[in-house]
């Protein structure tokens, strides 16, 4: 069976969540009273409406393992209630940041729905408006990083590391967008790979635990790349895995119904396909992959199983798993393997 | 004849203009070498055109302004050839600035056109991905920051800065939006003063100068309140100014035809026209502004002359230069009065 994966075996604890979620309300009242302090008392209403609907949605995986990450790495003694208040902070940011790109992404694509509710832009009355109402989600972040963590010796390292997350992920994203035009016959893994590390796993895993690197004070250049390398690993993982659950996960687990296919996404399993195909199987491919008609979807699906996909992606999981883990017994700069483990077992959850 | 106002009669000098642009090859270089560092040579790519199709358009007023007020606040013997670059590459994060929140703005307000050629989005083959280009725009910047400025003293004060104007202008869209639905008898000035400070005057005025204050090593906070005070003013007439030449300006000399009556837009003529007019004339305001036809349009300009408006915007212009005259002689804290005076008569250039 594999609609559920290795990674997806161990949840966040709902203490955690539940912690993490009653930091929400000071969040909102620190950027009301930000705004309003601009005579903006209307744009201050609206916008706490903006945040209710679009940050605390999702299993807010990011933010929770900003969190999780900072307990691992320091001393029980620093774990005071402001220190911990801090890195929920810093997990509310990255979550912020994530709205944003969501927020974003859906006008882009035009999407419907997103988390079982109406896409923002497609709620009554916001519309374009959604684009600035991201914008403005993306520049509050700043303003609680201002009010927090600007007496911290990391500030300037927590807010360029949020504008060189924040750069990569566009640059991800545009990568994503001259793909999304391109035929399934010009797919290649080494382009899979960089949209993927960029959109999705330097947001996703080297953000949270960067930010909690240098919250837990963290100065050392190299333990920095080396968590990069393991993170960025877990990263593509996740991507191959969700790319892998769209066609072959059991909708009642992952709580959606793939459509990777009709989409004409440059998913892990068309560019896999088309290294494995013959002449005749990728005119197959050529044919059917990015349409509509049922009967094509399903010829891509039997074309991926006669390609003996479901097995390939096996193998790709347990060695991946496998790899990472050797990886993270390389490490050598004092940032404790518990802490990588941790993650290996926790954030493999599905999301999206 | 109220089509060239007093504030228009200087230009920048063309020199200065060229010595500007002369940096911008710099930035894009800059910038393709920090995109394809992260595996995106596509993307690198197709930024270098969203860059140069974008970003150096139109007069560069608020660019230059950075750079002239930097020049009129330092001794001659730091005018090194070194400072003046950082003086103009702050100009030009200014520049990416604004075409970051042009370019988002013109796909909310599904614009057509924008300095004579077609917005970004109706450019073939930009469409929505335009609110990404505008997202790299964005974040671009900071590695400008990084790479030129984060030796210095000013660094996290530039970064803090950007990030607030960014915000406060966010905030002043969201009004703007807010607004843009309201009938022309909600209008008020109190609303129309917080959407064209928070919008245009903020990043348009205060920031170019806020930035020449840091990048002059200034440091004393009462400085740059009053500096906001008299720029976030300059910022105010210059809004009046326009939407003023929006009706009543000749196209020859402002270069556009102006549809701030068809749009409902919350403009100065049409606040005040709500607040000097008898029942009868409200209801014309109600039947007429915010409508297409022709004839409605121009019953509202008649409206407008019938209650002496371009008179009243004669007299609000002369006060409106000496109170901000006045308020540049009251400053005391060591910014020299010549530095605002060459604003007050070079920035009042029409642009829009
Ligand atoms: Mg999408
Ligand atoms: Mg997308
Ligand atoms: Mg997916
Ligand atoms: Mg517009
Ligand atoms: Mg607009
Ligand atoms: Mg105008």
């Amino acid at each position: 069976n594999h609609s559920v994966p290795i990674a997806a075996r161990v949840t966040v604890s709902k203490d955690e969540s539940r912690d993490f979620m009653a930091v929400f309300p000071d969040l909102v009242r620190d950027i009301t009273t930000v705004t309003k302090a601009y005579n903006c008392s209307d744009a201050a209403k609206w916008f706490a409406q903006v945040l209710q609907y679009n940050v605390p949605r999702g299993k807010k995986n990011r933010g929770i393992l900003t969190v999780l990450t900072y307990k691992n790495l320091v001393p029980t003694q620093d774990l005071t209630p402001e220190n911990i208040k801090l890195a929920q902070y810093l997990g509310w940011c990255v979550e912020m940041l994530q709205s944003f790109f969501i927020i974003s992404d859906d006008v882009m694509d035009n999407s419907t729905t997103r988390r079982g509710q109406p896409c923002w832009h497609k709620v009554e009355n916001v519309g374009l408006t959604a684009i600035n109402d991201a914008l403005m989600i993306e520049n509050a972040m700043y303003a609680i990083l201002k009010k927090h963590f600007s007496h911290l010796d990391c500030y300037v390292a927590l807010m360029e590391l949020f504008h060189e997350i924040t750069y990569i992920t566009t640059c991800g994203q545009s990568l994503d967008q001259l793909n999304s035009n391109r035929c399934v016959s010009e797919f290649t893994m080494e382009n899979y790979k960089a949209i993927v590390e960029n959109k999705t796993a330097y947001y996703s895993f080297y953000l949270p635990f960067a930010l909690a690197l240098h919250l837990a004070g963290y100065k050392d250049a190299e333990a920095f790349r080396q968590s990069k390398t393991i993170l960025l690993e877990m990263g593509n993982f996740f991507q191959v895995q969700d790319d892998f659950l769209d066609c072959f996960g059991n909708p009642e687990v992952t709580g959606k119904i793939g459509t990777d296919i009709q989409d004409n996404k440059c998913s892990w399993l068309a560019v896999v396909a088309m290294q494995r195909a013959n002449v005749e199987q990728k005119q197959i491919m050529v044919d059917c992959y990015g349409k509509e008609e049922p009967a094509k979807v399903e010829r891509v699906k039997e074309l991926y199983k006669e390609l003996g996909l479901p097995s390939t992606y096996a193998i790709f999981e347990e060695e991946s798993y496998n790899m990472i883990k050797t990886h993270i017994q390389q490490t050598s700069r004092g940032v404790p393997h518990q802490t990588f483990l941790q993650i290996l077992n926790k954030i493999y959850q599905r999301d999206s």
